[in-house]
């Protein structure tokens, strides 16, 4: 099914009502781009993030992780060049005291329609804080803009540790922060987000080479956690649009209720980050145009003997994890008839990524013999480590299959008056995007759930 | 072996060479209090809260898991008491300007020795910033002091999504920020950290009873994750030491280097979270002293068919996720004399918690057919998806044992000359806190690694 005919509003609708994301803090009217992510929407991120982690990790050779730290020291994004040049143009109007973004308006304050505004002015887009007692200049923090910069700062202290040698990459996935003018589009443009960054290093001369492996690596990636290739598409960035720091750029689009976006974006940020952050930038040989830098202590080479020392390009692929979370919402998103000719939502998640993987129902929930069977069948596969188990005992069978459907859970168990009556025992399982049930023995549940959902 | 021979130079030592923790920015001299997860540390503390989250979440039928945004609503931390009383007093130095604790001084300034010193004044411990486009103090939004007010600001939220009866519980992992004047100890006490919080709302009346049961869950739980009982103390809050929230509060302590201080508190907060949060409090019988509340716009009520409408009371186990992870490597954390006389450090790490499963070592790196095989064991352990595997080729197998004992790997696969010659091959397998090592049949590789490592 094509997702053209998906609107926004029945994904934040069923976010809302089933439990994936709320707004941060509605019930103090709530802050404009903020998130909370639900117990249904925490175990979908989770999914994604253990998805990535596995295979940009785990399942490497090549590629360490890291966890840093969002509060960054003033230093870092001075010399990232985030201070400087991660701003918006932004004008005041002078009667009503409203500010907006330049490029967003026709003359006239959008909020009151005067036309007495001031010139445009550069509005830094980084959330600042004071860190330590005393607030002065020199106490400025910010929250990171982009992971990223936690990884080049610890370029040395990750070589140290594990004796790397390049080509390698470093893996990172936590929370970023941008005070956008206009946060939209639910949780594709938000404030607070959480980004799955690599940076892999690579020699000066194999970027290239580099560069178009990771843009067909991530691609693939998306594809395999069950989005229709159709919904991606390639972008290469043109030159105008590229980044100081980036060589060449390709956006991995996704066909978003709002329009064809940014999921993805695989930059070749040449020598230009650890250049940066380096000491003795003169002795390097640095490509890209950065700002000298007399406060580094550390030197972010490489130095093999026999070579002269060199400071390595970088390939980035950068994903945004919430507006991954919103593309397999909208692409499992599915609206169908039945044989019965009842009309069911159903959310086509592949099973790794399902929030819950299996609901046990107990199709009298007033009988004990049947809710002592359904809760000791959802205690063994609570043991199997496999995600979430529910037990649902709210409504009727029917409906119980309705709510499962749309959140996704992939199989569904019930325990029935004929599992009473029968020996050996047997059980009824549903298939979600087929509908199929069938019988099978009590004693082949796990292994039969484990083949499944594998 | 008892801990109180490890001094935390030691554990901070052995963190920075080997790759868990690194001081943040520390090429730009560092900031006080904060800190980043290397590749190991990173490892380790993800299968922390892997754990916790297992436990907590997916192992209960009653509660539901949540993940909230780290920026704040000015209006939450008003009516939470935050922006009133979660304050240390400060004294400033009149001379050199410096600000210290109050409690810290001898009417002295600790850095200049001046006693011109002011009086003492409020210092509010929580990070501060500006939201949205302009700097006002209606745009003032701050970074979360704990996560457990994400968790109350969403309880209709999570009960609408999931129709929950009394009792359950909205479970939570995620950073918080505390500007803490003299951050300390390593990852003990710094400014960004993550808690793991359970809120679990009961009703009044059962909130003794479920306290008790919480206290021992969580003392068990520590033990599970292979903490020595001895080094586990549990202390009760005196009265005039309890928040101004608490009803009763148990502290977990841990025998640290520095010494036997807090891992987890687990407090009955009664009903003063929901009740400062809920709209019509007038109506809601509120047993605790809450803030008049006229701007929340929902009511945190259960309400049952024919019972009154009430607030629940809350009992909540939040523990420290850094403070786990040092305390973690501190009892792991072993020195031993082996029968050959040579000394080794060794963690002996739970090895559902070890960074590293299991590294393979190719005996001898530049023969192409050992690499082959070696690289072949890698990755079939890879697609096991059991976490890290490392392929370790560096140094000699002496070397490599002692590296992967320091950081806890429980499993080395090694390839030797005797794998090429047997038919069926066979490998060498050494167990980290035996150093036994035992030869198996290739092929049964991964049912035995399966087996050792659940």
């Amino acid at each position: 099914m094509s997702n053209q005919s998906i609107t926004m509003e029945e994904i934040v609708s069923l976010c809302k009502r089933r439990g994936f994301i709320f707004q941060s803090y509605d019930l103090y009217g709530g802050l404009q781009g903020l998130y909370d992510y639900g117990p249904l929407g925490c175990e979908l991120k989770k999914n994604l993030k253990e998805a990535w982690w596995q295979d940009m990790v785990y399942s490497r050779h090549d590629v360490e992780g890291i966890d840093g730290s969002i509060l960054t020291h003033k230093q870092a994004l001075k010399y990232s060049g985030h201070e400087d040049t991660f701003t918006d143009p932004m004008v005041d109007c002078k009667d009503c005291k409203f500010r907006m973004r330049a490029d967003h308006i026709d003359g006239k304050c959008t909020n009151c329609g005067s036309t007495n505004l001031t010139e445009a002015r550069d509005f830094n887009l980084m959330f600042k804080t004071h860190y330590g007692p005393v607030e002065s200049t020199d106490s400025t923090a910010y929250l990171r803009p982009e992971t990223a910069q936690s990884i080049f700062t610890n370029f040395k202290n990750v070589l140290d540790a594990t004796s790397r040698k390049i080509p390698f990459g470093i893996a990172q996935i936590g929370k970023a922060f941008r005070n956008e003018i206009t946060p939209r589009n639910f949780i594709f443009r938000v404030r607070e987000f959480e980004q799955m960054e690599l940076e892999f290093f690579v020699k000066p001369g194999e970027d290239d080479t580099w560069h178009e492996y990771w843009i067909k690596e991530r691609l693939n990636w998306w594809q395999q956690q069950g989005i229709n290739p159709e919904n991606l598409v390639l972008e290469p960035q043109k030159k105008d649009d590229l980044s100081h720091y980036a060589k060449a750029t390709t956006d991995i689009l996704y066909r978003f209720p709002h329009g064809l976006e940014e999921l993805e974006g695989v930059a070749n940020r040449t020598d230009y980050d650890l250049g940066s952050h380096t000491k003795n930038q003169a002795e390097l040989n640095i490509q890209a145009s950065v700002k000298d830098n007399p406060d580094s202590i550390s030197k972010l080479q490489i130095q093999t003997p026999g070579e002269k020392p060199y400071i390595p390009f970088v390939i980035e692929p950068s994903a945004g994890l919430d507006r991954g979370v919103l593309a397999l919402l909208v692409d499992a998103y599915c609206k169908e008839t039945l044989a019965d000719g009842k009309q069911r939502t159903v959310l086509k998640l592949k099973p790794s990524l399902a929030p819950i993987k299996v609901a046990v129902i107990p199709l009298a929930k007033n009988n004990p013999e049947i809710v002592a069977i359904a809760k000791e069948i959802t205690e063994s596969l609570q043991a199997l480590k496999i995600g979430r188990i529910r037990y649902e005992d709210t409504g009727n069978i029917g409906k119980a299959y309705r709510r499962n459907d749309e959140v996704g859970t992939p199989l569904c168990i019930t325990v029935d008056f004929e599992t009473l009556e029968q020996e050996p025992k047997t059980v009824t399982i549903r298939h979600r995007d087929s509908t199929e049930q069938i019988r099978i023995d009590y004693l082949e549940i796990t292994s039969y759930i484990q083949s499944q959902l594998n």
